[in-house]
This record gives structure tokens, C-alpha cells and sequence, in this order.
């Protein structure tokens, strides 16, 4: 079992220091309640990449994406004291209904700050999980006001998205998994990327595993050309005032923070970005080929690994194994008129 | 295990008899070239229709449906001679594609007969298999007369969509699978109906190896009111002369032969009629919930497990473990105009 196998890397940085057993610690918390998810493959999708590639299904985990993973490290690592109070976040998305769940399994309240243009769709799944919502303004100095205010009222803690060891340290396991499931037969791993904080936590637990595995990050190029991870790598240091992409991955268009951002700098190979276009493409063969229902962001990986830059940067011979994160589910089908389009065509056949 | 539990049990009608036997010899064969496809659980949906319920992937497997069992069995029960001139069906659909595989991997051409109007999309998928193509009329005359002229030109062997003793016991093979992974703890098992092959199948394999269990058909009533599986079972004898559903579930257009609907009139304790909004209400429920893509036909089972009738006619309490087939997921997503509802929003985002 390629679990058994240890390094002793630790990622310093930051003030912080993780190593492989506090994923393993992470494990013993997230197991308990986060689901093992399975590993698939596809010929077809294999076949036009030319490799052999193994799926990690988080579309598959609770809440529909990995983000529980995170939350419930964050949330079971508090004390009786410190949960007491309940937490709070802000963010409309997969991370709100991850803390609103974890928050739920602990017993305690969780305070969900969201914007107040905020998909009514999502707003219904974080109160489906028990979340308190409250509503702010579009900035981020809006959003932060709402959770320092709760904070103050409540004496609740705040549950990072992704800059926080124990988040990173909650993803992380899908890294452990994946390597176990694979017997640390894979050469590379491909992650999309946003915070960085499934990035940071794949990357120290395969690479404690493997140090020759490559962590090749995902990013969307977004209509703005507004790929900040790439700018940062290119550049060496954290591109702070990066535009933040606009796209159809609504679930990558979160910027880096300092923890992060140390990680990926140090561990992640390579960043390669795709095009609005090459997710549609992507998600297409996911959803006919595969059968399985991804978010854009879930696509961008898939994307990137059947990408011309892939090709021609990690040779197929020597990168032949690779794994491909699907980590996320919560695909907005009303968005696009899906269901409509569906009603409308067997309301044709009346006529 | 369940699978180990024989009965004596042996369908007989029409001149044929299938038991038991015939299925495990059908899965030597099955299991050589097809998927052991999972067993899903799903806490939402579950939760909706107050059951445990077991999903059979059947949208996993090979082709994106369970047609190609039947197909491997048909095609794989040739002798030699028989199998040099290739095979020759009529289907559009889900059937076509089976055989087109089937064949291929038998190494014997397959000659499909094709109406003129299908989905471009459905051609080029049997292509892709290795099917060659011959197109034809609309009509089922049409259709029969092609065949029958290719069979004679080509000497070679129609396989049957369903009403044929092989493609039954093909199908069958799901419903073996399904015990076995269920530890035969099933109350019952709903599945779409169609032609009758793979209901007829998992009946005779499900009651062999547990009389007790309860098979439930579920079929749509078509915007026409067209159920004929329904209508059969009131009237006790197959209506012939009914017309076919007009329905989103394209792969539940057929009507029964004389040999499905023989065992269909024994074995199937209950059929379950759904309409179009309850098949689009279960789609939804199955992409946003389960995250798994099956076309309108595959979630019939699981509207009709979901239904009024349902509760009202198997009590939650004694029906409490029900598996429920998704048998397919090749959807169409370009007719609904999918693919350019993604494609239209990104270009939204530049303007």
C-alpha cells in the first residue's frame, strides 16, 4: 500500500510547518464522516489523451464537492470551547454548504455570510444543510464586515476557505486517497486550482509520497485573461491585485493567500490554462462519455490534461499515469435553462 | 451470498424455457466483455421515497447502457459458422450501439439498420462502435424489410432487441449482479419497460433466487396516454394494437413480444405508470443530487419509485429495500440545446 510509505518532508513557510502526519491526523477526522470517494477511468477520455488517467470522484463526496473535506478538519479540530460559539464563513458557493454541513455534524450553529446577488438555488442548499444566512454587499470589504460583525456578536470562529493549515491539511486526504488507490503509481496529478487549497494539500501529501510525482495546476484563463496562479508562478512572487477571471468555473475565481501561495510556489510544477472553450469541450465528453454530472470547475483538469500544452510539455511516455481531480458537482442546470429545455420538448410533443 | 441460493425454478412459455442456469451461462459470457457495474446509494432520494434504495448503475456500463449484455449473450452464443457472416438488427438507439460493440469485439461485422431521420449524434455513435450503416424508411416495415434483405444478401443472423431468449438472459445478468451485491436483502426492484427484455431478465433472475421479492414496472404514460405494458397487464393478454408513447423516454418506445410479454404477465407483480413532468422532476433529482448523468428512460424507475402509487400500493415498511435500475445515460444534451447554453453564457461574460 503506497500509504504505508513515509517521507520526511515537512512544507515550512509561513509560520507554518505540515507534514504527511498531520494529513494523517486530518484523515482520522475527515474519514469519519466524509465519504472515501472511488476512483474511475475512462477509455474514451484515456484514449484522446493518450494516457492512462485515474478520475478521483469528489463530484461523488457530500455537498457535491470536496470542500467538506476542509471544513470538517477545520470544524473537529476546535475544541469544545472554541466550537461552542458556532463558526462562520463567507461565500456563496461549495465551501458555504460544506461548513454549514460539518458545523451541522458537530452540533454546532454555523453563520454563513452571502452575497445578496447570491443564486437562490445556492441560498436553498446552504439552509438545506442547516446554515444561518445573512446577507452583505458584492465586495469582499463587504463580505468581511458581515463575518467580523457576526464574530464579535456571536464568539464564533472563522472557517477559512482554503488559507489555513487545517483546511489544507482536510483536502490534503484526497491526495493520501488517491495515492493509495493508485499504489502511488501515478507520475503526475492535475489539480484545478483557486485558492489553492486542494492544490496545496494534494501536492504535500503526494509529494511526502512520491517526490517525483509532478502537481501540474489547472487554471482558467477566463474571458479577461485574468489567470493570476500563472501570472504568480511567471513572476515568482504572489500577483496581488490580479483581476479575478471571469468565467464559467465560478468555483476558481478565488485568489491565492499567503499560506497557499508558499505551497504552490514551491510544490506545483507547472500551471497550465485553458480557454472558456476547452472546458464546454470538457465537460461535454465528462458528461457523455463518463455519464457524470460536473461543475465548470470540475472540467478545467480535464481540460488541461487533453490540452496541446500538456502534450507538449509532459511527454505521454514519461507522464503515462495520471491523476485528474473531478472535485466538484454543482453544476447550475437552471442557469442554462436545462430543466425548461427538457419541459419544453415533451410539451412539443402534445402539440 | 446471495448468488449461491438456487431455486428449481425454470419460466417456461412460448416454447421456451429460461432458468437459472441459462443466466449464470450468460454471465460467463457477459462478464468477459461488460462491466460488473456499481451499486449507488443516495441519501436524498432515499430519504424522498422513505425507502433504502440501491441504484444499479447501469449508466456506467459499457456504451452508456445495459443493452450490451443482451447483445454480448445473443452474438457470443453463435457458433463459428454462424457468427462468420456478422449480425444484422434495426435500432436507433441504445440497441444499435450494443451490437455494433458486440460485434466488434466477436470480430464479425454488424449491419444496422437505421431510419432515415435519427439523430445524426446516434449515428455516428454506432459508427464509432463499428457498425455499418444502412438507412431506411420510417416505418417498422420499413425497417424489417432492410433487414430482411441484408440477411439474405449477407447470410447472416438477426439479434433480437428483446424478444429473444439470449438478449433475456443477457439482460438477466443485471439482475444477478444486483442480488448478489444487495446480499439478496432486496423487497423489490423497479424497472423500466420497454420492449421487456431486461424486465423479463431481472424477473426471472430476482424470483429465482428470492420468490418473495416484488418486480415493479414503470413505464410513461406518453402525453398520448400510451402505456401498453399497463394496459397488457389490466386486460391480461398483450394489446398489440396500441400505440406507442410519445414521450422524453426515447428508449421506452418499443412494445413487448410474445415472449417478454409471457413472462412479463407472470412475473411482474405491478406496473407503475409516470408522466412526463414526474420523469423530469427525477432527472433533476438524479443529476443535481446523485450526480450522475441517465437519459429521461432512466429515470422512469426512479419517478415511479418516487410516485403516489408507489406508496399507496407497497407499504414503506414491508417494501423497505428497493433496487432501482438506472439503465442508461445517453442522453441527449444537444437536442435540448445544452452544449450551446454553456458556450452562450461564457460569450455573455466578455460582452
Amino acid at each position: 500500500m503506497g500509504g504505508e510509505r513515509r517521507s520526511e518532508y515537512v512544507f515550512k513557510g509561513e509560520g507554518e510547518e505540515i507534514s504527511l502526519d498531520d494529513v494523517y491526523a486530518a484523515r482520522e477526522i475527515v474519514s469519519k464522516h466524509a465519504k472515501r470517494t472511488p476512483v474511475f477511468t475512462n477509455e474514451t477520455i484515456s484514449s484522446l489523451a493518450e494516457r492512462e488517467l485515474s478520475f478521483k470522484m469528489e463530484v461523488f463526496q457530500k455537498t457535491g464537492s470536496f470542500k467538506i473535506r476542509g471544513a470538517l478538519n477545520a470544524i473537529f479540530s476546535l475544541s469544545d470551547e472554541e466550537a461552542a460559539n458556532g463558526v462562520v464563513t463567507h461565500s456563496s458557493g461549495n465551501h458555504a454548504q460544506a461548513t454549514a454541513l460539518a458545523a451541522k455534524l458537530r452540533g454546532i450553529p454555523a453563520y454563513i455570510v452571502v452575497p445578496e446577488n447570491a443564486p437562490k438555488v445556492k441560498v436553498k442548499a446552504i439552509r438545506g444543510y442547516g446554515g444561518q444566512i445573512t446577507f452583505c454587499g458584492l465586495t469582499m470589504q463587504d463580505r468581511e464586515d458581515a463575518c467580523n460583525k457576526i464574530q464579535s456578536e456571536k464568539g464564533c470562529t472563522f472557517v477559512a476557505p482554503f488559507n489555513q493549515k487545517e483546511t489544507i491539511c482536510g483536502q490534503a486526504t484526497i491526495g493520501l486517497e488517491l495515492m493509495e488507490q493508485t499504489d502511488c503509481g501515478l507520475d503526475a496529478i492535475v489539480v484545478p486550482i483557486s485558492g489553492g487549497g486542494m492544490t496545496s494539500g494534494i501536492a504535500i501529501a503526494a509529494k511526502s509520497l512520491n517526490p517525483n510525482i509532478k502537481i501540474i495546476a489547472a487554471e482558467p484563463r477566463g474571458v479577461n485573461d485574468a489567470a493570476d496562479v500563472h501570472k504568480s508562478k511567471c513572476a515568482g512572487e504572489l500577483q496581488v491585485d490580479a483581476a479575478k477571471p471571469k468565467t464559467l468555473a465560478d468555483g476558481l475565481q478565488a485568489k491565492m493567500g499567503n499560506l497557499t501561495w508558499a505551497v504552490v510556489k514551491e510544490l506545483v510544477d507547472d500551471v497550465i490554462v485553458v480557454s472558456e472553450e476547452e472546458i464546454v469541450q470538457a465537460m461535454q465528453l465528462i458528461y457523455e462519455r463518463m455519464k457524470v454530472v460536473v461543475e465548470p470547475s470540475a472540467a478545467v483538469g480535464v481540460a488541461a490534461t487533453l490540452s496541446e500544452e500538456m502534450r507538449q510539455k509532459f511527454d505521454k511516455s514519461e507522464y503515462r499515469n495520471v491523476g485528474v481531480i473531478l472535485c466538484g458537482g454543482n453544476a447550475d442546470f437552471s442557469a442554462v435553462g436545462f430543466w425548461d429545455a427538457w419541459t419544453k420538448r415533451w410539451k412539443s410533443f402534445a402539440s
